[in-house]
C-alpha cells in the first residue's frame, strides 16, 4: 500500500485555502425551499469542481428545478468512485436564533459558523481538498472519479428521479460515498448504510371568503378547528402510533445482521437528552428500543402549522384559512405515493373531504447490506484515519436519495465526511471545526487511494 | 310634550358645520392598536366638547393608557343622561382596499368616507349637534348631561375598569346611551341592550431546547402535536360544545322577554351566507336557533395558531415550540377569570400541565332588561324619529365595556346612533351618510328632551 502521508500534509498545508473556498460557497445562499440563490450558486460550484480538474457541467433537472453540478475525471486503474453531495441548504430561519449572520461565515470558539458549513458544503470542499492534493502532489488521482452535486436534496430531491431515468448511466460508478458521515457524539467514526424515505405534504382548509370577526364564532365554521381535528385523527396520542389504516403494512422486518448492528450502536440517550433538553423519549423508551424506534420505525411529524393572527397582543378574529406541513419518515419497503393515498382515503373516511392535501415530496427508503465489501473498505479506512473502530449503522433516521443511486443505479453506498453532532446541521448556528474538516478530507483521500488499489475485491 | 321641531331644524341647518367637525376629527388618526395619534386626538375631542359647553377634561387612565375625555353640564330638572362614546378607531389596514385615504375624509356617492366617520366619531358629532341645537335654540339642555369619550374601546377597554373603580361615581348618571345604534340592513331602527363578555388567552408549549431535525420524530416529544391535542380537548367536534367542565354552569337562562325579542329579530341568514361565503352554519342551524346560538351561546374560538416552518416549500423540522391564541365569548353570568381557571384545571386533569396559559384580556358580559323603562323610552323615540317600529336585540354578539357602566355604575343602557351596515365599520371604506347622521342627531335630541321630561318614569 502506497504511503499517503504526502497527501495528508498537502491537505493540512492548504487548510486556509479550503476554508476560504468554503466561506465563498457559504456566502452564496442556495436555499432550495425558498428558491434563493440559484442564479449564482450552481456556477460557483462548477468553478470549484473545475478548479481541481473535474470538468464540471451544470446539469439541468426536469421541471425547471435547481440544477445539479456533475464533474468527472480519469485516474489510475479501472475502478470508478462516485462522490454524492449537494450544494443546496436548509432555510436559515429562525434568524433570531443565530448568533451571527447565516450567510456570512464567522469564526469563533474554534468553529466556523454559517448555513451549509457542514451540511453539505463542508463535505464538498473536504473532498475537493483531497482531489486537489492528489493532483498537485501526485499529478493525478488513484482511481476514476465522478462527483455529483445535487441542488434539491433539502427539498426531497424532487427531480432527481427524472434525471436518473434519463442520464443515470453517466453518473454510475462501482461504488459511492454518500453526502456526509464523520463522527458521532462519542467521537467514534460513524458509517451509515441506509436512509429512510420520506413523504412531505401540505394540508390546508378554507372555510370562509375572508377572516370574520370572532363574535360570529358560535355560528361560522372554523378552519383552525377543522384543521387541528383532521391532524388529530392522524395520530393516537396514547401510544404515538399513526392511525392511517395500512400505514405499517409494507414494513420489511430488519435482518439479523441489521439487528446485531443495532445492538452494537452506542447509546446516545444521554447526549440526546442534553442536546434537545428532554427528560425522556416518546413512550419512555431507552437503550436498544430507543434506537430501534429511531432507525427502524416510521413517523408522522408536523413541520409547522399556521392560522389567523399570531402577532403581538390580541386580535379577535375567526380565521378563514388554516394550513400545516407534515413529513412522514418511511422505512423499507414503504412508498411515499402509497402513504399519500392512504392518508387521503383516511381523511375522506373520517369526513375530512374539505381538507386539501398537496404531495410536496416523496423519497423511497434504501439500505446497503452490512455484508458488502464496500462497507468493509470504508470501515477499515475510517479506523486508520480516526484511530478508532467505526460504528456502523444499518440506516440513519434521516432521508436522502440513496434509493436512486443505490437501487436504481445499483451501487453499494457507504458514508464518510466532516460531520459531528455539535455542528447543528439544519438548525441555527450550523458550524464546522477544522479538525472535523481535516478528518473528512483525509478519509476521502484514503478511500480514493485504497479503492484505486483494490476496488471491491475482498 | 314640548315641540322639538325647532331643534331638528337647527340640526339640519347646521349640517355642513357638523360635517366639517367630523372631518376634522377623522383627519386626526387615533388608532389605539397602533398607538397612533394620541398626542393630538384627546385635545381635539376636548375642544369639540368644550365648543358646546361641556366643560371637558382629558382624563388620564391607569397604566399610561390612551386617556378618556369627559365633559358634563347641567340642564333642566333632576334627570342625568350619560352618552358613552369612544374616539379611538380600528387600524385602517389593509390600506390597499380603500378607495380614498382613510384619514382624509372624501365625499362621493352621497357618502363621506374615512376611518371613524361612523364608528365612533360620527356618533360623537351627531350627539354634539343635538347638544348645540338645544343650547343655541333654547339656551340650555332639557336634562343634565354627561359625555364620556373613551380612548381604548377598540383594544378591549383595558384600563376602563381601573378608571371606573377610582372615578366611576363622577361618570354615573340615571341612564346611558351607548356608543352607537341606528338602522339595520332592512332600514329598521335597531336597538341593542347587551354585549357579550370575552376571555382572550395565549397558549404555548415548548418541548425542546430548539427545533430538531424531523428525523428524530420517532423519539422526541413534539410541541406541535402536543398543542393541537390540548386544543382538541377543549371542543367536541361532533356538536361544537366546549368540553371544559363547568363552562356552561353560570349561564343565566334567557328570560321570556329575551326569547320573545329573539323571535322577532330579522333573519339575516341569507346575508351572512353571502358575506362569509358559507353554505350552512355550525350544526346546520337556521332561523331563530341560528340567532339564539349567535346571541345567547358562548363560544370557544381559535384566533390563531403557529408552530414550526410555514414558509414556501418544505422544511423537515420538528418544532420546539407551538403557540395559539383563543377567545371565548361569554354570556351572562359567565366571568372571564372563572373560565380561565376552569380551562387551566381542565388541561391539568387531561395531563396537559405542560401547556402554558396567559390571560390577555377579560370583559364581563352585560344586558339591560328589555322590560326597563329606559328601553321603552329609547324605543318609543326611535319609532317617532324613523317612522318604523324598532327592532330590539337583547344583546349583540360582540363585546364592549357595558358591564362597567351598566353593572358597576348601575345604569340602564340602550343604543341610539348613526350606524347602518352599509357603513362598513372596522373595514376598508368606512363611511357615513348625511341621512343616517341626521337620524342619529335627531334621535339623540329627542331622547334628551323626553328624558328631561319624564326620566325613568313609566
Amino acid at each position: 500500500m502506497a504511503d499517503i502521508r504526502d497527501i495528508y500534509e498537502h491537505i493540512e498545508a492548504h487548510l486556509d485555502e479550503s476554508m476560504a473556498l468554503l466561506a465563498d460557497l457559504v456566502r452564496q445562499p442556495s436555499v432550495s425551499a425558498q428558491d434563493m440563490g440559484f442564479d449564482k450558486a450552481p456556477g460557483l460550484v462548477k468553478d470549484a469542481l473545475d478548479s481541481v480538474g473535474l470538468n464540471a457541467e451544470i446539469v439541468p433537472v426536469p421541471n425547471d428545478g435547481h440544477p445539479s453540478v456533475f464533474g468527472s475525471t480519469s485516474g489510475e486503474g479501472e475502478h470508478t468512485l462516485l462522490f454524492y453531495t449537494h450544494y443546496d441548504v436548509q432555510p436559515a430561519e429562525p434568524l433570531e436564533l443565530w448568533d451571527s449572520e447565516p450567510f456570512e461565515p464567522s469564526r469563533r470558539d474554534g468553529r466556523i459558523y454559517g448555513r451549509g458549513t457542514s451540511d453539505d458544503k463542508g463535505n464538498i470542499v473536504a473532498r475537493l481538498a483531497a482531489i486537489r492534493a492528489f493532483n498537485e502532489v501526485r499529478g493525478g488521482l488513484p482511481c476514476n472519479l465522478k462527483f455529483f452535486v445535487e441542488g434539491e436534496e433539502e427539498i426531497g430531491s424532487r427531480n432527481l428521479r427524472g434525471l436518473i431515468e434519463t442520464r443515470g448511466e453517466e453518473f454510475k460508478a462501482d461504488a459511492c460515498i454518500w453526502e456526509g458521515g464523520g463522527r458521532n457524539a462519542s467521537d467514534d467514526p460513524f458509517i451509515y448504510l441506509g436512509l429512510k424515505g420520506v413523504l412531505t405534504i401540505g394540508m390546508s382548509v378554507k372555510k370562509l371568503h375572508g377572516d370574520a370577526h370572532s363574535s360570529y364564532a358560535p355560528i361560522l365554521p372554523s378552519a383552525s378547528w377543522r384543521l387541528l381535528q383532521a391532524l388529530n385523527s392522524i395520530k393516537d396520542p396514547s401510544d404515538d402510533r399513526c392511525l392511517i389504516p395500512g400505514f405499517y403494512d409494507d414494513i420489511r422486518p430488519a435482518t439479523d445482521a441489521e439487528n446485531t448492528a443495532l445492538a452494537t450502536l452506542p447509546d446516545e440517550a444521554i447526549e440526546w437528552k442534553e442536546v434537545f433538553g428532554v427528560e425522556s423519549f416518546v413512550g419512555g423508551v431507552g437503550g436498544e428500543d430507543l434506537r430501534r424506534k429511531l432507525l427502524f420505525e416510521p413517523s408522522a411529524n408536523i413541520n409547522g402549522f399556521e392560522s389567523g393572527y399570531n402577532g403581538p397582543g390580541m386580535k379577535t378574529v375567526l380565521p378563514a384559512e388554516a394550513k400545516a406541513k407534515m413529513d412522514f419518515r418511511l422505512v423499507p419497503d414503504m412508498r411515499p405515493e402509497d402513504i399519500f393515498q392512504k392518508l387521503r382515503a383516511h381523511l375522506d373516511r373520517q369526513g375530512f373531504e374539505d381538507i386539501e392535501l398537496e404531495y410536496t415530496a416523496g423519497v423511497n427508503p434504501a439500505r446497503t447490506p452490512i455484508e458488502s465489501p464496500w462497507t468493509r473498505l470504508v470501515a477499515e479506512t475510517a479506523e486508520e484515519i480516526y484511530g478508532r473502530k467505526p460504528v456502523i449503522a444499518p440506516t440513519m433516521a434521516g432521508t436522502g436519495p440513496m434509493y436512486e443511486f443505490g437501487v436504481l443505479l445499483g451501487m453499494p453506498i457507504a458514508t464518510s465526511g466532516v460531520d459531528h453532532p455539535s455542528h447543528k446541521i439544519h438548525a441555527p448556528n450550523e458550524n464546522i471545526t477544522e479538525e472535523d474538516f481535516l478528518y473528512g478530507a483525509k478519509h476521502a483521500a484514503l478511500i480514493m487511494q485504497r479503492f484505486g488499489e483494490r476496488g471491491l475485491d475482498e
